[in-house]
């Protein structure tokens, strides 16, 4: 399947991106935030709907974007143990703009996503303070940065640097034409079970390595955005298959990795305080809906592959760039 | 709320039901089928949901369900051990009038609950047939029977006899009036558990009967029909609070009662073969569904009370009219 | 059933409740703190479930244990837009402890549920800080208040001051002796709704009050403590059995009521860092389980009954003494 | 890691395998029977857990599973229409098995699985009948064939012959040995998505081939045994890994695939009149799982692949050797 333009989440239109990073000393962390539409997503939700691989992990949110179908805020990605914190502000960066918005607003559920940086990040410190969530938010950009930074600063994936990654495709059903894209906070997999494009890339490095690492502790968060139209029930579906686009890198889904994936649609709104009885909405046809499962594999697929080639080096811990010189050397 | 006319899960236009009832020495038992709409259900498919609130149940097809949120068959209750016969049936009988309409049918995914009436009747024996499930087809009604008949010919509820029973609601949401009808299959809970309208009568028949039945071996099977704009995600909804319905009436959902709903909308149709690569469909306004579970708790529980009070004493099961009369007696 | 010597949560041996109450113009909030044993629960974690009755609901933490069907920190209760500074603080006093303790935390699943109590209380303030969290912590007991104190402080419960509540039931199977506690925080309910003991006094109320809240807003956490030796499925199977004892107070499970469960056996303990390659673990004969069932029922609803009753008028809002003088009155 | 001594399913000490084939004009179906144990499953129970990757599909069983974590009857395999009287069928051998061991039975939950085999078979005749059931039982080896036969008879994997395939894995903890074994009814895949051990062979079959199935109309049941203690929520966990190892040889999970997964522990029983209150259980520590994950996708990749070798090529559907060789020819 073709890719988007920038080969990006952000080619689904509406959607941006932006990181904040931070180095400094032992702390290598960060926050990202994904903005799935130029509206006020509180005012305009989202179709929405999330899939858990393997539930090792302490994203919050999901309860009530499982129940209603709906993703009412932008969606934050940071450490384990920052969780708390990036939520914290998310509340309050939407209760300021819903108020400059003349909305004033007493609830609302803010979805945070995390990865252990535990073995680059000095993670007990909880570094991301809300001046990083803001400032995450004053970069949202459509051309973000791939790669070590954000949340990604210190993430590992199959035992090299690995960090955001992000992938888009081109959908056609009849006369429509669609976009779907990812993004990956990957940090999840073993060296040894790396394959690239069918390539088991992975085993020839752990041999040349001497990896020692034999246990999963990672995890991997998958954002997947697209606007063709889906209802939550199709998007789950559309989730579901992000875990044969991770297979096909090589992941086995060990025990302490949080495998977690949210989609949400940007086709159909619901507006808070919709005074109609009946709502309209539109949904791709059932038995159209395999082009969507292709494009989110391929795309997840390659999202873990950029965050791998766009992350460097840091301490021990090799790019793959760097891994596949020292393996061509000798 | 106000009731359908009927006061049955057939004032929901369009959805009939008929009974087949098996009486011969120790069998007591039959087959109830519910008609979701006029149409060819496989042709044109209902949205549609289920919801396990205790799963020791053998009812089939709901994985397909849950998976794509639309009902394309009949749905049969029978008893524990005839669940295979009836799903057989079922296939057949849809096979053939697939045929009769010009549509070689090759796959559907048709719908058996069930509850275990051993405790009156032979249920090893097997005893529903094919005929069976035709007869019940042949007597689709609006004005179907409650009661010790068809599927509940055997059935137990709250330590008396029990069986079919069914109760409808009347609901408007600005200038849209809609209808909820309930039908049960009641062979749940225990005599000392039972409350009517508030009334704890169970514990005062409990006493004076001195039943001694400690554990809950029974079931319930719920069916819940709409012509309310709902997708399956709201019809799951809407399927939960049959749970509160259930409880009105005492219920504790012992460990051996297989406590299944199952809902579909009238609504919403999907045609087997659509060509659209898009589709239109409607939904309720999520913040006025409310009225909704209110009609499905009234209607489940009037539908359990309504199966109480039509049943028969049959052998040493009494009917909740006898057993009331043994009590106003002495 | 027989309730335990407090009828409390805290009559399941090892379990505590401490809350921080903040009482400033016109903040009226806090958080609650059930600490689930004596020993550090990260290093020794507990068999857990959690069961979403209705996910209008924002508590984190829920992920990981329907994961692994484990509980590895305490559970904090606070309001809507407080989650993440309260999530942050458990983090923080986690770290600390296992720190003391000689464990390097580097990453923990912590638990914090939620009602909304923006009606007596400026939710947008964000007023719970971590040295509230500490507060509550430093307050843990075994008999602590009911009422409006802690999370509870500006919680509604079916158009009345609702709260904290709790309740306790002695369980024997066998010659085993067991305890399950509830605790709740109630926010949920509709006047008209409500039901004690039977009595629907809510309707009485409503007349009365000339009530006019047409839409449930609120929500109810639930949180079951027993030192019954069940496992996770175990647990979520009592769990789902909370809905009916909600049920039985006269909830409809509303729209935007966030209705959770969440579930922990004290018998069971998984220690971080066991080695064993085998754990044996102990658990109720299934065939038994329909006590705890019972038991789960009966203190959920006397749970919300002791919140009502323990509960002080604030503002406008009416304790439940005060409505049933007025009713009295006249 | 190492195969099992025969390299299938029956590896598991205590599981045989039977098939029945049925071949005559048109039809070209049959019925594979699973036997967990040698005992009477019903009257010692196994701990169980089922998967749904892709709930288009029609299988029978699985709601009691997932209820109560254990599987209580053999499990079938048969044809999408004909789970009616297999499941009828099984319910009638388990009657008089068990009659025959002196229990009365009254209930039961019988599993029964199918795909879709309508592109060889003439599906709308229902050709499976009791007499096949019991043929299968009588059939139950150790040593069971692969390929073309029993259920698999008419089945399609990959745009080529498809059907049964099984494989195990040896697995030690600690100095704990243990065996995981798979066996497969394959079904599902398209041509040019088919990925062997690396491979891409299905893109130049498809090519070479001009394949013109464009869509996924197929599915895969997988069953998983072991004999390694595990109780249902990590067996789910394990059933969950299935996905990987269907992934790496290439299916997407296309919407109308059936992709269910079905796994037992021989290591934990559950009695059927157990009178003890408590039971004692063993379970794998969690933290050694991952070998049973990587156990579960290398016998579930190679049992699809087995499926592909040991079919034969059958009306104008394809071998895979067949394939191959006309690939190989020019």
């Amino acid at each position: 399947m073709k890719t988007g333009m920038l080969n990006k989440i952000t080619d689904v239109p509406g959607v941006k991106v932006g990181h904040a990073t931070i180095d400094s000393g032992k702390v290598h962390t960060g926050v990202t935030v994904i903005m799935p539409s130029r509206e006020n997503i509180f005012l305009k939700k989202l179709e929405a709907a999330s899939y858990v691989i393997n539930g090792f992990g302490k994203t919050a949110g999901l309860v009530q974007i499982e129940e209603l179908g709906i993703l009412e805020s932008p969606i934050a990605l940071t450490n384990t143990l920052c969780v708390g914190r990036v939520h914290d502000a998310l509340v309050s960066y939407m209760i300021d703009r819903c108020t400059e918005e003349g909305h004033e607003l007493k609830s609302i559920n803010v979805v945070v996503g995390e990865c252990n940086d535990s073995s680059l990040n000095d993670i007990a410190s909880q570094s991301v303070e809300k001046k990083h969530v803001l400032e995450a938010i004053d970069n949202l950009s459509e051309d973000f940065e791939l790669g070590s930074v954000g949340a990604g600063r210190g993430m590992t994936c199959h035992g090299l640097k690995g960090g955001i990654g992000s992938a888009s495709r081109l959908i056609a059903i009849g006369d429509k034409k669609y976009t779907l894209g990812a993004l990956v906070l990957a940090n999840h997999g073993l060296l040894h079970q790396l394959v690239i494009n069918g390539d088991p890339i992975g085993s020839r490095l752990s041999e040349k390595m001497k990896s020692s690492v034999a246990t999963e502790k990672g995890s991997i968060m998958v954002i997947i955005a697209t606007d063709a139209p889906l209802d939550s029930r199709q998007l789950k579906r559309v989730c579901k298959r992000a875990a044969a686009g991770i297979a096909r890198v090589g992941s086995e889904f060990g025990n302490g990795s949080g495998d977690i994936v949210i989609g949400f649609s940007t086709a159909n709104r619901t507006e808070e305080n919709d005074k109609n009885n009946e709502v309209k909405i539109t949904r791709i046809n059932e038995s159209s809906i395999n082009v969507l499962f292709t494009a989110c594999i391929e795309s997840v697929s390659e999202s873990i592959i950029s965050a791998l080639e766009s992350a460097e080096t840091l301490g021990k811990t090799m790019s793959l760039k760097e891994a596949v010189e020292t393996l061509n050397k000798n």
